[in-house]
């Protein structure tokens, strides 16, 4: 019996795990010897058999409650095998018993500025991978689409108090005057990040410093807040009596809708547009250049604004976003944000101009999610693996327009869909009525 | 040669593609014989062998690029064997090139409502799962956190135009005073959508009706889609000169921040509160009530105040959400509604009364991404698998519940570790001074 | 000197003024024996003696501080003499001091639903009065333009706790389910007022209670809130837990921007159309229709919705609104959110359609400012002064149209001239360049 | 008989109006020989015979409509006379038929930064004066209130429209890297203005150049739209194929509700505070400063949040905005934003603490309104009447200071009144208990 042998202080020493069955494991675990979250650390380097226990541990807990072989199987149905648990433990999850796939689908390639790329999408959504690869197949066949890189920063606004007014008001004015010497502590912490603007908002004493930076290829979350860190400790010299209340005061604004970012920006801020040949539109979408027209400013612009909505205005970003996010190993929580995005369309002769804008799409091609396999795969098959060694930042940079170029073809085919089928609901209504 | 047998019409038999090598139907595909996307259709039911023929066309399409052995191995690192393929095809992805396996990760249990449930959270952000467990622990140390769900409805908003302000008028007054035989027309493409409010916004001569209706154990958008029509079919009578623009005029709003899913409520909305004991808060989080209570005001309230938020009143809640629609297959497009949330402390003897409110949480545990085996494992394993036979609904919105216990759990994790870092670093602060 | 006989309880008697010079009273004001606000209720009925009194208290108040004279002279500049004063004192203004004139232009005459109604606008901005008749008389020319009252109703939403989950989840149901008897009790207070709706949002343990009623011809803010607090003890008595936090908790809402009102409504919704023709589009308004609508895309709709607004997709309707208000003697700080507004163009024919939707238009044509004189005269020169004997509100009704046909008069004509102006510089610009 | 001498072309020559009644040229109006509009001009220098001839004129125009009499009573009541019209015609209104008063009300003094200041209203709405009085006095008792000038400049926004995408980045980065050279486009126009930042938002091709201006006591429209005008034609040299859509793209903002004016500014950006004592929030507020505290999150943070308001977190500062702009002869349509506003409470010692934060506060002494007699009496009585010649710009930012600190008062009032109320209630709550 493992539990004798068990040791009361299990943190001072490794049990030899090896002489023991999982089972005898899980039970310890479910005794209390040993924390849940700990297996990993316990039979390092073997994770899988780690995780086969937490699995045998739930499976066991959940032998009392209602229902039980259906939660068993349940648990049972989720793989856990033939994986490499090495690049997630410590990294990217805690309490693992197994993963989840998304099946992974490819639209394009899309021509964007004047390349051929491939727009890979994780999505259970379907018909989303069809749709997009639709209107990126009718964009490169009117010849591409552009894109536009207008800025980039990540950023990060700790919420700091002042003990008076004028103590607040001196600190925002030393963040406009003194910028160089905050840039200059932000960036002794990190080889890539550059701080690119410093904006101190207040509400009272308090201040709200959103710093932005550029973060090379990372998302760049944590190069950020030890950058903010290192220059809060300046400030705190300048300011002696500064209290530091939380490192974020959510006007960074991180995985929150808000207006701060659809107006200043968030990572990065990207532009794509495509002149659609009107025989297209027609031919291949099935409407006319007039009713696309039309209905984008019904539905993306006026109807978006009954609905009093801050940055969504347009027809499905987010479904093109989340899909290509979670296929290259970005952090989905932050679609919330880098879907923002405004759909402009009107007439160049007779052929559709359609762009999207879209201030803070938040990527990394290093970082997060990114190393796993899969989603490393799908970065490089797009040709924006890791980091770029001869220009840092240019992967995250070409990820961000692939983004916002499978976010036009996934606007321009929705929005064809949603017009023909008027069309379509005209003839059906012209048809009953001449019955 | 294959490629002299392939038919020039491809579509009107099948050909015997048995008899022919991965490589030759790749070669069919690139020379634009049969299409990439009609693999799965040309060798059904074999789609394993369909995506490795995809597989092989794109990488033969790489071949030439720049870096093109990259590109190949990032293609053959995403998996695509041991899948069950035949629960995908037609109904979760197209051009499927395999899969992107997401770690998946346990916190909690956490007690909701007087039981226990697992919070199954699939990410890629390492310590999400620890900072949601950790949350989870101490709320069921304080005996559980309660949930209510308020009120339910999946929305669907369509465009219509009439030909004057009066008829315009007319159908706002007739979609309130005939709401019995809208519902009526609605109801009758469906068993479990029962329409519960209908909302009329105008905008000049042109109306969005907002459909909102529970849907049993189904997100709905696709079964309330078919009411609408069916509805709109019974308007057109009463107002023939109405016409329908599109059957989304974003007022519905689906995945774009508005202000209209947060006042009106989209999906469930649910609240979820605990009260966490003041010792539990000082041992395990590290900080006090007060201060906790004080950061909620400055961060979440004040905070996402400053930054033009509307319904970003949280720290995290997107993070949370994100997770746990992963793991158990909604539409992570859908994160953008479902994570506004207001979180709330205040003091209630000396603990800590902490809650959350959540007005759009769009789940369901049957359609989508729900079939799935591991997503569908890890509604099991809650106890929500499929529709609930006995009380429809009651899986989707339990699921609901227990998404709303898991933002719980991770907003009072992190803003407790944001506190704590205040008071570290005040701490490190006091020993600099010191010198 | 009066000083010595001047009262220690000034509170108990009223003084014998009529035999003391008012630069006595002013003394014992300066020398704190009676209240500065108490002058009208010592003098009464001399109000205008009061005033004056005040005047020289503030005259010997300012007479030490730096420019004693300009200030002197400044407070002499503000007249107060001519005035019923009766009408004013314990209704309209305490510290009385003077009154400040605002001339007083009239717009129009507007053919607005097939008749005639002069457009009275009080600003100090000049252009605005000839703007807006601009836009009315081309409008006219081109046949009027039509309203239409989709809905109406004022609100009041006061803040309560309960002291649990359920007990907040039962309020809420119970306003749902018991609407009736609420309404009930709101209404025995009122003769006018009818509650028409009751929504009740949570946040956590606190309810928002929004009650919306209409208020005959009233802007109904008092009514309502009477009827409010009797609602409020109605509900005490089913939730005796309930704590009643303060009559109103912003959920309301009054004088603030917020998407509730945008989206639910508050006062008046009412729309406005016009077709108004080509022919004078181009001759009186030197422009074209397409360019007004284009313009009106590029500027009310995508400009602001980068700009991040809810409600403000207008040019300018906050002007005529304010213009109106204050000659009107509505309640100009309720200009914020009476002037949300969207405007919409679109082509009929080869003519101009143009619409501004308002939900929000707070008016009424007794109370507040209007039972004043020149407030009242405007109000009767439209033809709507008073309460309107035989149909209660429809007077308020008419205003509100007013409000909105005013209000399309100055949004055609701004638009216009912005739209002309672009074809001016348009023009300056080919001529430079033929240099 | 008039009319025969009237001659056909009036524009031409100017009549002999001395010789004619004023019965007869309002005759000449009605028969369209005269418009309406240029009797002003027509009559010059007697402005009050144009404004008596046009009254005469619509009395006409009202006899044949229904309750002629009453019409015309409301037109008489309507005061014109002693008014001194040479400083209104040409620029402060047009088709003048006289003059609407509005109540003045002094509250306070209020002590701010050290000083004594009157804070003049002009209001309908009963309480008001009394109420900011009220709370004005409480913290001039406490010691008075700080108030910070964070940051001020003016902002128009045209929008352009390049005809590439490029050439759309090109501008970007064109603003900001030849920013100097714009600024000294822009200031060659005027004496005062000092463009102080451009920030370039794009949606596709089209540019939102926002400029934002320091522009000395005046509140600043017109001297930065001729800087605005100097600056595209500067622009339009480096960008040739850029064209001028219009000269305000709503991104300014102006007069509408936007989140660009809450995180940006615009006007004046000014801050208030008070510590007001415990003492006298109970004695004179009938309050605590817990609960006021307590009811400031409910109410004003997240009461707000429910309503999705962007900038209104405050009470009623509107109320104060509203009647000290009417009082001092700004534009009372800019109340929109100018009253965009969060108030914040907590407690410093056993004090309470408060504070208002207001980004937007548009505000001039020079210009507009503010050379009437009566406004411009208000405004010396303040101390900063007109343009101040020792410091250009410091008359207009004392009377943003003005603004703010009245503000702060008005939120004290009623928050504490709203806070009594909730005790008084409880009160009679549990009176009604002992039944």
């Amino acid at each position: 019996m493992i539990r004798k042998t068990l040791p009361l202080a299990c943190s001072t020493a490794k049990i030899p795990w090896s002489r023991c069955s999982n089972s005898d494991i899980a039970d310890a675990v479910n005794s209390r010897k040993i924390p849940l979250y700990n297996l990993e650390k316990e039979l390092e380097p073997d994770y899988k058999r780690a995780i086969a226990v937490r699995r045998e541990v739930i499976s066991k807990y959940v032998a009392p409650l209602p229902n039980a072989d259906t939660r068993r199987n349940g648990l049972e149905s989720i793989p856990f095998e033939d994986y490499d648990w090495d690049r997630v433990v410590g990294q990217n999850c805690e309490n693992i018993v197994g993963y989840v796939p998304l099946p992974l689908g490819i639209a394009g390639p899309i021509i964007m500025d004047g390349k051929e790329y491939p727009i890979p999408m994780a999505t259970t959504e379907g018909a989303l991978v069809a749709s997009t690869h639709r209107g990126a197949r009718v964009i490169s066949q009117s010849g591409g689409c552009k894109t536009l890189l207008l800025s980039e920063g990540m950023s990060r606004a700790p919420v700091v108090e002042l003990d008076s007014l004028e103590e607040a008001g001196r600190l925002h004015d030393f963040c406009n005057e003194k910028f160089p010497l905050i840039k200059e502590a932000f960036e002794s912490t990190t080889r890539f990040g550059k701080l690119k603007s410093l904006k101190c908002a207040l509400a009272g004493r308090k201040a709200y410093l959103r710093f932005r930076a550029t973060t090379g290829d990372a998302m760049g979350m944590n190069m950020i807040t030890k950058g903010v860190d290192k220059a809060l400790a300046f400030l705190q010299q300048e300011f002696p009596t500064m209290k530091v209340l939380a490192l974020s005061g959510n006007y960074c604004t991180d995985k929150k809708p808000s207006a701060v970012n659809w107006i200043e920006g968030r990572g990065k801020t990207v532009l794509a547009e495509a002149t659609v040949r009107a025989d297209l539109v027609e031919k291949v979408l099935k409407c006319t250049v007039d009713s696309l027209i039309s209905l984008n400013v019904d539905k993306n612009l006026v109807g978006s604004a009954m609905a009093g909505s801050v940055g969504g205005f347009n027809a499905q970003a987010a479904n093109a976003v989340a899909a290509i996010f979670i296929a290259t190993g970005q952090d989905p929580a932050q679609v919330v944000e880098s879907s923002t995005c405004i759909t402009t369309m009107s007439k160049v002769g007779n052929d559709l101009l359609i762009s999207v804008t879209m201030p803070s799409i938040e990527v990394g091609t290093v970082g997060g999610g990114t190393g796993l396999a899969a989603q490393r795969g799908c970065l490089e098959l797009i040709g924006c693996g890791g980091s770029n060694k001869e220009t840092p930042g240019a992967n995250a940079q070409l990820l961000s327009r692939v983004v916002a170029a499978g976010v036009l073809s996934a606007e321009l085919s929705l929005m064809s869909g949603l017009a023909s089928g008027h069309l379509l609901s005209a003839h059906m209504r012209l048809n009953r009525k001449q019955k």
